[in-house]
């Protein structure tokens, strides 16, 4: 009974080429990818792409309250890519799969958890000899993964189960594209976001928009086409990044400005859909982390339940056509307090780790007596000192109040701005009071979104 | 209460590219679509893509006890295709939509019944108002028709469902590709097929073997690759055609040859998946039509209750995520008696008007008191006097004995060979023996697959 974990971040299947990642950004994924350390269990095996400072993972075995010697990990060779991402040739190399089957025979690993189960995943699965115990397999090795990774997929499957979405469609066609653009959006003076079929975070989306001023959240840029023949113009332009060259779709949605996105992540298991938990991305002053739960200002305000039906009617399909795993589904609260749901992602989410802290470390009734809330992108001194710094100025995470800070991911960039940390606060005000109080203490972390 | 039929035997979402189908071709399915017309009702309004003979219709309709003055039949003028398809600009026009607006409110239409629901139908829909009432709509609007129409997506899900289908996967990567072929199939004597991911009718397959004369059934050809070398050469050439460009996944199975190709044909319903029929494709002496039900020489020497069970248990994934329709689901009876899932359609089938014809027209008991032989590529006289020669010649259907020849398609080709027929006996070897004196009153239908 053990869990063999591959933080595979980014992958073929997730953004198409990682060569279009710059090389600044797959380090910043590789060491992110210290964030399922905290879905270690007692004797599992955990794959990285960079190898971790020994205190931070003695810092998150003991948290979990877990013998970080029973513990194994494991990061194989540089490959094609660099360090910072699994790539394929890194994952199903001879040697290392060689490593990972005597760490498997010696761990009785007997499950497998991946950032994401792409195809590489499944050669792997199969070649560990693991395929006939891993939930889903005859889905995910068929591409499975793939399939759910598209965001035309999920258009259809949130339209058949009648999920409230942004007004949108699929397009293939490029003049029914901008037929659609105009009519629906440009003309009444809407901004609309254009999505490639498969990336993620934002790397494939633009938004076109008939006015200047319009942020580009989760988007590479704003482009403004004032009137039909500007319209034509981008299209022409653009349809050949949009739809990988002519041949694949696009999804377009109305873009609403200042909304504020929310997600919930749930498992599709055997037996059924399971909830784990929501939160919101906070996005003042800047995008910067999570807050968990959701807080009231943006739930409270709008259809919360409606949206969590919604997200679990989702995973029916998912269920039925053979997924099993983690389901984050994306949402935004716009300022007319409507609550539209624009992505799902099938594999393990941005919150996963935030989530298996609050039932491993803070447990009890974390998710209704506890906030917690995740930063990112933090600048550290190195990782014993400033677990001391945290302890002596009594910001350190104390199990007996079930407050304080943990030290997410460790910053191992020479220039700084790699490290997260989670706070626990017994309100959402109280974490805020901590965090600014860890904000003075290493002379305000770096937030660069 | 009525139901508008539309007869787009080949979309732009099905082929591709409906420049890639030969004139010739898109007579001939445009002549095909005459098929649903045996699935009119009293009152429907039927679009066809070429005007069909009057008898012809007052022929169908008579067999079917409905009122042909009641019945209102459409067609678009021709667009950039010609006549034979129901391409987007026919459907869509604006002058056309007016008509059908106008026959919709007339009719009291409130369903609709294409043959394939791809997004041009989703437009007319909701052009047509009707978007409200058609069950599934949300799901094909948001291009659930071009999911489903992946062979990817069918490999996901079959293995999700855990169908039996035949050894294979799903590639986006050539090296991996080239790996699996070899290392599976050709290094082993074995031939494999490769299947465009979107695609019909075998026109985006090819047959990879390592020996020569592999009869390419449902591919365009078969090539004949006996190393590696020649296998990457191959593989070079054409991974281009094969990946729309390098960017789309193509499917790699095992082909086994001299297999019998069967389909069972399914409902998928608001309140659950129901049971159509089943039937075989007549391979000898040519592929040339159905026999429904499937006859006991295939069906009883395998486990045929298995593949049924497998095909219904494929539907329960399309109806959690929204898809309303016909699910015709094809699989072989190889010569080692394995029965394999190879494809799925949501679409009306080519079965499906000879299920009509057994419902509507023989009724009772038809599908286990009598068999229905259908033959395709028939050369007839013209529409009346075929008729006429058939009743003379005591072949014409007789609903008091419930057998004899009802011409399901009329040869409107002036070369001949676009016609079609369904011979109901009481047996097989019945209706092979109707079948021979039909033939001989025509001094031999062509029969050209």
């Amino acid at each position: 009974m053990a869990t063999l974990i591959i933080s595979n971040q980014r992958t073929e299947e997730m953004v198409g080429d990682l060569d279009s990642l710059t090389p600044e950004y797959r380090r910043y994924v590789g060491n992110q990818a210290q964030r399922m350390a905290w879905c270690l269990g007692e004797g599992d095996v955990l794959v990285l792409p960079t190898a971790p400072d020994e205190e931070f993972l003695r810092h998150v075995t003991g948290q979990l309250g877990i013998d970080r010697d029973a513990v194994r990990v494991l990061v194989p060779p540089p490959g094609r890519y660099g360090e910072g991402v699994l790539s394929r040739d890194r994952l199903c190399g001879e040697a290392f799969v060689g490593e990972l089957r005597e760490a498997v025979a010696a761990h009785g690993v007997d499950r497998v958890l991946p950032f994401h189960f792409d195809s590489s995943v499944a050669v792997l699965v199969r070649a560990l000899g693991l395929d006939g115990v891993t939930a889903g397999f005859g889905f995910l090795d068929q591409s499975g993964g793939r399939l759910l990774n598209s965001k035309a997929t999920f258009r259809a499957i949130a339209g058949g189960v009648g999920a409230p979405v942004p007004e949108g469609g699929v397009f293939t066609d490029q003049e029914d594209a901008a037929r659609f653009l105009w009519e629906r959006f440009l003309s009444r003076g809407l901004p609309a976001i254009l999505k490639q079929d498969f990336h993620v975070a934002g790397f494939g989306n633009e938004i076109v928009s008939p006015v200047a001023g319009v942020d580009p959240l989760g988007a590479q840029r704003t482009v403004v086409a004032a009137d039909r023949e500007e319209l034509e113009k981008y299209l022409t332009d653009r349809w050949p990044w949009l739809t990988d060259g002519g041949r694949g779709s696009v999804v377009i949605e109305h873009y609403v400005p200042e909304s504020v996105p929310v997600y919930a992540e749930l498992r599709v298991e055997e037996h059924g859909v399971e909830f784990t938990g929501h939160g919101e991305m906070r996005m003042k002053p800047v995008l910067n982390g999570l807050i968990v739960p959701a807080p009231s200002a943006s739930a409270d305000s709008v259809d919360f339940t409606g949206f969590l039906e919604a997200a679990a009617r989702m995973c029916e399909p998912l269920h039925a056509m053979g997924y099993r795993g983690i389901v984050s589904v994306d949402a935004i609260v716009t300022p007319d307090r409507d609550i539209l749901v624009n992505e799902f992602n099938c594999r393990t989410g941005g919150s996963t780790h935030i989530h298996r802290i609050g039932e491993r470390v803070v447990g009890g009734d974390y998710f209704t007596d506890r906030v917690l809330v995740e930063l990112r992108r933090c600048t550290f001194p190195p990782f014993a000192q400033t677990v001391r710094s945290l302890e002596e100025a009594g910001l350190g995470y104390d199990p007996a109040t079930r407050t304080g800070v943990l030290i997410t991911v460790d910053d191992d960039s020479p220039s700084g701005g790699f490290g997260e940390y989670c706070v626990v606060g017994e309100t959402l005000a109280h974490a805020e009071e901590l965090e600014e109080r860890v904000a003075r203490l290493f002379a305000g972390p770096g937030a660069e979104g």
